[in-house]
């Protein structure tokens, strides 16, 4: 019965690339743990970049400092 | 001082419903642990289908499949 | 499928308790949501009371003067 | 390595408001803990009023009662 | 920079089998997402399972139901 | 109502440490949003170093490594 809750940026995540998450990480808790998909949540949920923060900044400013080549 | 996640589908609540979810939250914790409601928090989180997966399948894709009666 | 977590002070909750948290909680889902017992899983936190801070103090703190009548 | 959750009800908080509370919890957990701001994450959650309860009712009802001067 | 959070029951799980979820979880985020290892953060909580409900039962109860073949 | 979740590995977080991270978060709430003291939580998470991963490797391993001054 495992949870997985997964956090990203929302930087633009397809429905394809989320459920290429939502099956990775079902099939990883049954192959290490051997647990039922049947009863896998996987829930994945996208955070504006204003409100990511890492090492004091926010990851918009991050990506624009990225961008600018910094 | 409890606090309450709920994480649902984002398939149509209402402010009803969630004013339901809250009073019951809240009056469970009292019934149970006699915890005061003047600070118990429940926090509904409403979670897209796209980004919620259960047995390696979205729930965009469990509705669908459901509604065609597989 | 829907996911609760409730988060409580460790100060001797029970496993009946428990169990009523958890029944209580999944009853609630259904009457209000229609949500399926079989796919609503509720997780109980228990937090040490020097981990958990309300009013700017932690409710180790807050028991001791309660207790004092203060 | 440490996560720092914040989520407060979605009523306004600016860009920089939300910027304060990234460099607040980095430099707090630097400042208590020394951990290392590269590696502190800070993910500030903006909840709906209708959905955040305490005292058993939302916050939409709360903040028109406290406007009602009630 | 994903924030990974991974929920199970506490029965037993090695630090090996922890570790090749930490290992697991990191790369499905490069691979789909092209997320930086080295800001991926992977948590594992081991929940007791008197404290995980799912179909209205605690997986203690479950456990022991399984066990007795019913 | 702001609720603050902190969560660090378990290495030995004295009571003092974490009045200090309550406080201080608590503290931060108010500066910046104007948030009412009395009805803001802060729950700290202690976490084993064999369950939180970055850059692929325990924080047990990690630390082993940095001992090692590598």
């Amino acid at each position: 019965m495992p949870y997985v809750n997964i956090r990203v940026t929302n930087e633009g995540v397809t429905a394809e690339q989320k459920q290429q998450l939502i099956e990775g990480s079902t099939d990883l808790l049954q192959r290490v743990l051997n647990k039922d998909p049947a009863t896998t949540f996987v829930i994945i949920d996208e955070v504006e970049t204003d409100n990511w923060g890492v090492n004091r900044e926010n990851v918009t400013t991050r990506r624009q400092r990225e961008k600018a080549g910094k």
